[in-house]
């Protein structure tokens, strides 16, 4: 049975969340989740540091096999039952690559493009090398995608084939996180940042100041591009981009509660289309369900929204995420850019997204966002509506409460 | 650049792998994926060891703090800085509840009742009474799913509603691994287990043998049920099962290669329809990316795959996966089960699966499986036709090649 919490506890701990030690100003890049009228301390979040160690030290690191964490993130618990039954030595296996071993020319040219690395030393979470390395941290492929809300595209042949199949090349991103780095993105001191990922890992490593390079037991990224990636080199290109993180609830089965998978493939809908006038289309899939807070908690927010006295409604959205969570949202957006940085974007002329932390994120990584794209309101039903409103009133955009700009 | 390997050397390795030391005989219920006929050694997985340690232990040692690994799962890198950002104490705040919970009566009403907890001492994956523990590792809550390819469902007005949308109840699971249970259910022992996981966390607490459970940190399950659970505990019920494990690429982006979200959306109707005939439809989400290996490796195999001398082709399937992982697969169906033994399922009459390893783990588990339903042709297209007849040729169930039996 449920513990009732002496209700001063229970404010006590809520009001000390709502001032976050070391977020707050106008802009919310350093992952703080709180909306910018509860902002009070003076924003210190910068994008470059000197740390001195960059992304070629994490290549260099990952190459020597210095670092904390495990290859196989947040599946490496499997990948150990798997060694032991199999007697292979995957930390050895991981090392070496197969004589099949392929490279996707669009994302191997643009990437090995030295033009492509001018904001690299801003990249704080992967080797942007991981595709080519030992061990490797990064794939792509091509792909055909078969979504059966995209079927009225226009079938040109190249974008989307005569068999109603998109067209796209994808990558999967998998963690190396610079922890010097990192520490300046989310806002911490690099202690900070190593205690605190050390009380949730007990990976003693953490605590070694010569050891820089995590890899992190969370899920990584997918980079989907719908036209030449190397096109994204011109930059005269028309850039579509949409940042989404996670909802297998709705993302995979529908669920009618938020509005997930609709802005997911409205935003798929815009980047083919982008992509089709010549330009080029992502869409980035972030492992990061339920803003990092996962389904457990997920689920109970839901129960603690639709059985409230006075039923679900936005005033009381955040609240019940940050009573029963302790926190609002665990996606810290100020790691989220370095997958655009990674390609080589420095403007984005349609971003579908109506997250300030996002777009916040994405502008203070030095990329131009020219204009938002709001979810157009035939993707939005009734049910989605306590949950956009809620982010509305924190200080998401949308075009009904103020104008865009970049 | 990728490192050619000595043929001597892969091959070594390979043949190393296709005799697992503690896999074999004729059900591959241990978790073992090599296909039959390359099992050599006799099988010797037990399902219900006399270890002394069981799930009452495990929720008691969760209650009480007693464990290794992190409550965070595989968002725990998350929630270390969230905490650290927020001021809050999160291990503390997880032993509490709010006064807003509230728990889903029909699943509370079916794992509450006694009839249900027959088979309990098989699950050594996770806590059975999460849902109302301290800390709290599974949650319910109710949802209407609107999935474009079910629109031509029949519309009862009660599992599927007017607007088309099905109605569902779901419940998220996070592990609690049980390491003494475990060991026996994926065929190591419980040393080798301990040795296995450390090695892939770092987490010296899992060579404590004093500590017994273990929060991995890895994705769960979450079930999703239509019709009313609490009819499963009346065995005349009939029952429609799926066990699926995740692929982002197919299910949210339906991607052509493999069958998955058609294999999905196909179990979904089954399970929709025999709700309508009065049963309990089951389909179950398992957080297993690529087999547990991960879009890195996944992407790397499909290139391996479609840029062979040759083409893709069946016979190549395993080979490269293989190659390239240093093991087949990372799931170990075996522990599975426990989803189904939690909800008191003894039988199933539809189980929507060609797997057989699905299969055997389930029938080990006591579970009677009446029919198996093949992915009828209609779903599948050309392009996913490599993986089926691969899969098929390694032993997986079809019913083109060997009769359905219990």
């Amino acid at each position: 049975m449920p513990q009732p919490n002496a209700p001063h506890r229970r404010a006590a701990r809520l009001s000390a969340h709502l001032i976050p030690r070391f977020c707050g100003g106008e802009r919310g890049g350093c992952g703080c989740n709180t909306p910018r009228r509860q902002r009070l301390a003076p924003h210190i979040c910068r994008n470059d540091p000197a740390t001195g160690y960059n992304w070629r030290d994490v290549h260099a690191d990952l190459e020597a096999g210095v670092y904390a964490g495990c290859y196989g993130w947040d599946h490496a618990a499997y990948w150990g039952i798997a060694e032991a039954k199999a007697g292979v030595d995957l930390k050895e296996w991981y090392k070496t690559r197969t004589e099949a071993e392929f490279y996707l020319p669009e994302f191997k040219e643009l990437i090995d493009d030295p033009a492509t690395h001018k904001d690299w030393d801003r990249i704080s979470t992967f080797d942007p090398l991981g595709m080519t390395a030992h061990p490797p941290t990064i794939a792509a492929c091509k792909a055909k995608l078969d979504i059966p809300e995209l079927k009225d595209l226009h079938m040109d042949g190249e974008i989307v084939l005569p068999s109603n199949e998109i067209v796209t090349s994808k990558c999967a991103i998998s963690y190396a996180w610079n922890i010097p780095l990192m520490a300046d993105r989310v806002g911490l001191s690099e202690q900070e940042l190593r205690e605190a990922l050390h009380k949730f890992s007990y990976d003693s490593r953490l605590l070694d100041p010569k050891v820089k390079t995590y890899l992190p037991a969370v899920g990584g990224l997918t980079i989907y591009t719908f036209g030449d990636a190397r096109k994204l080199k011109d930059e005269r290109t028309e850039v579509c981009v949409r940042v989404h993180d996670e909802c297998i609830g709705s993302d995979v089965f529908g669920s009618d509660i938020c509005s997930c998978r609709p802005y997911l493939i409205f935003a798929l809908r815009e980047a083919v289309e982008c992509a089709q006038r010549g330009g080029v289309g992502v869409v980035i899939y972030f492992r990061k369900e339920g803003r990092s807070l996962g389904e457990v908690i997920k689920f109970r927010v839901y129960n603690a929204r639709v059985n409230q006295d006075g039923g679900d409604r936005p005033e009381m959205y955040f609240h019940h995420t940050e009573a029963i969570a302790g926190i609002r949202d665990a996606r810290f957006q100020t790691m989220m850019p370095d997958a655009l940085n990674w390609m080589g974007i420095r403007r984005i002329d349609l971003l579908c997204s109506m997250s300030n932390e996002k777009y916040e994120a994405i502008t203070g990584a030095g990329i131009q966002v020219m204009k938002r794209v709001d979810l157009p309101d035939d993707y939005i039903k009734d049910s989605m509506r306590v949950e956009l409103d809620a982010k509305i009133a924190s200080g998401y955009h949308s075009d009904k409460v103020e104008e865009t700009s970049s």
